[in-house]
């Protein structure tokens, strides 16, 4: 026993998912994740962003916190309540922002101080993956609203909603991406935003409001927040810089009213988020947000035909999508006789990453013809060579696409 | 009802910590908390290093893990394989080494892979009060071994053992810091942890070696560390450069052989910690990394100096304490008639925030006249005169010390 490497198998926790496999880098066409347009990245913006702040403010780095106490670095608060009032009306005072180690710590104290084990919580029923993975391991009970194009529908809420209260279940909170909806990549009108929030105070049931794509929309605008239409404090709205400015920085917020934020703050027991990206990314975005977004958005929306133009070309009608408004995904349904799951698989071995839709759906069947497609992190040229080794692909496995444009394949 | 602000009482969890208080500013006289030497942290050096790296590198920011991956970025875990090589003796190579945001991350990951409510943790009887919160939190059997000035005891290691068999309990782990003790600034002899090495072994329990203040040796080098000693897989060994660089940057590490490193992954579900304070750490530490910690060791220990003179003149031998090896923290032990939480709360009432014992200590009372103070952060002249502070309030509430420099206090 003495020469036997130490074995954990008896020590382990037995709830844990699966030991992660070791990293073996990206597949050659990378359709998932939230990565991003790396031709975007703004390094010049950052050096003299990084070299400024710290210039100015470095020896504040020895201090946890900085001196700007747990909600984070100060400055960046103020940016952001500047911001969420001119694109998103909220009213937001840079005390009730909390900045976080990215929108997933976000997600993770909210539901910290919401969720214990078989509580309820009420979801689009397509949705983003990471919020479905997260709430299962807490053991909540998930319930799935469906969408149209202008997304979550009213009246299956309000259905959904009576029907627990005649259970007398309380849920935790709905959660919704109102702004560019993760996958479907709809905007949820303001008439449908209002109808939400009446709901919800209705069965007094908080609104938990991802806007993690909201910054990327291509019409430049977008609808008030639900946080700015309703009582501030029924709605804890989330937001990040990973989409807008990198991914790889961890920086997210969370804007709450202090009943709330006084709660996420004393369970955030991380000595604080990372400052240096806190300090480069307020000392950027004060100076040249707008502007970078402005730019972000056209290169995307410019993939994004790209990604739309082979999909037609290579599946043609096989391929069924809304044309998002904004973001960085396009949520695509193939025929009925094909199973995403398994195509992700065969695909993978092709050297395609796709998400299959049943990671981003409540109900396993749903997503089973669904896939999602990231269009931001290729280039064109390799999205283009991406669909058309998928279609390689999909035919030959599935027998879909049947045709590329309009010449019947070779098996 | 309508015209109520939403309220959240009933739908919080039931088993939350109390909510945070607003931030009002630190104390005038802080002698809590990691903070750090000011005039130490490495301004220039930062932003060179950020320039180099963004320059070079800065485009990859656009991809979630850079190119390295979930264990973070590749050459801040090849500095950190070759630093506890040279250091502390441990033979890990890059991929058994997981980047964390701060060494705290580390802890919470540890956690939750092997402790589950009603688990037992054997851990020394005075430690870091943030691993006893959290274990708490967690609802473990934390069980205390008692300390001397080299670390913790073996003989009371081994009745714990033997009766932890005898009831049939294993542990999950032992926690220890071994190098730079907290609070007590011990080191731990190479004979002990040889000797704590064969303990755990034969009763199969890991050890989680915490070194966050081993590169803060004023002797410059320092003992191997246990997994140095051991089989590595025996060891779960956790870092950080909070102490070494600077607490507000969030960059901490666990080496560890991969049965423990790909569960430890698979929880960590933050989508990777901070890019950019990992890649300017590596940058500037893989030039600077020697030379930075022999000045700052020079620094601290030059305030410890001060520290340990004004405690001599204002409380004279009223104040006991071993003179740390390292570090930025001193324990010091005040007569039985010292309760040193009302102590702190008064003290605070004056702008002098100090530690009391009990935070920092397993049984309740253990603590109850012992105090830490953090000499790291204020200035050689906030170090003699918040010292002559406590002194006047512990003498005017406690009776204690009754003279200073042998003359007797007015009351």
């Amino acid at each position: 026993m003495e020469n036997m490497p130490f074995a954990y198998s008896a020590l382990f926790r037995t709830d844990l998912p699966p030991p992660a496999q070791p990293y073996n880098g990206f597949p050659k066409y990378n359709f998932v994740g939230g990565h991003n347009d790396a031709d975007s990245t703004p390094v010049e913006g950052l050096i003299a962003a990084a070299t400024a702040v710290l210039q100015r403010e470095g020896r504040s780095l020895a201090t946890y916190g900085l001196d700007s106490g747990p909600l984070g670095y100060r400055p960046l608060r103020e940016f952001l309540a500047a911001k969420l009032e001119r694109t998103a009306g909220i009213a937001a005072t840079a005390d009730q922002i909390l900045v976080t180690s990215g929108s997933l710590q976000g997600l993770d104290l909210i539901n910290q101080v919401l969720v214990a084990r078989g509580d309820t919580v009420v979801i689009e029923d397509a949705t983003y993956g990471g919020v479905l993975t997260r709430l299962k391991r807490i053991g909540a009970n998930i319930i799935g609203v469906p969408l149209d194009r202008e997304g979550m529908r009213m009246d299956a809420l309000a259905a959904t909603l009576e029907q627990l209260k005649s259970q007398g279940v309380a849920p935790r909170y709905i959660y919704t991406i109102p702004t560019v909806q993760n996958p479907t990549g709809s905007i949820m009108p303001v008439a449908r935003r209002a109808e939400l929030i009446r709901l919800a105070a209705a069965h007094h049931v908080p609104i938990v409001e991802d806007e993690c794509y909201s910054d990327l929309v291509w019409a430049g605008t977008r609808p008030p927040a639900l946080m700015a239409m309703s009582d501030m404090a029924h709605v804890i709205h989330v937001g990040s810089f990973s989409k807008s400015i990198a991914p790889a920085l961890r920086v997210g917020y969370i804007a709450a009213g202090w009943e709330v934020l006084s709660r996420l703050l004393s369970v955030k027991s991380d000595a604080g988020s990372g400052a240096l990206e806190q300090m480069v990314v307020a000392e950027y975005c004060v100076r040249h947000f707008d502007e970078h977004i402005a730019g972000l958005s056209r290169t995307l929306e410019g993939k994004l035909d790209v990604l739309i133009e082979a999909l037609g070309e290579q599946f043609g009608t096989a391929a069924e999508f809304e044309r998002p408004a904004g973001g960085i995904f396009l949520w695509v349904r193939l025929p009925e006789t094909v199973d995403t799951t398994r195509l992700a698989q065969v695909a993978l071995t092709a050297g395609i990453a796709i998400n299959p839709g049943v990671e981003w759906s409540i109900d396993p069947l749903a997503g089973k013809r669904s896939l999602r497609i990231c269009f931001a992190h290729p280039s064109k040229q390799t999205l283009r060579a991406g669909v058309q080794s998928l279609a390689e692909v999909c035919h030959r496995e599935m027998g879909v696409p049947a045709r590329i444009a309009n010449v019947e394949r070779s098996k």
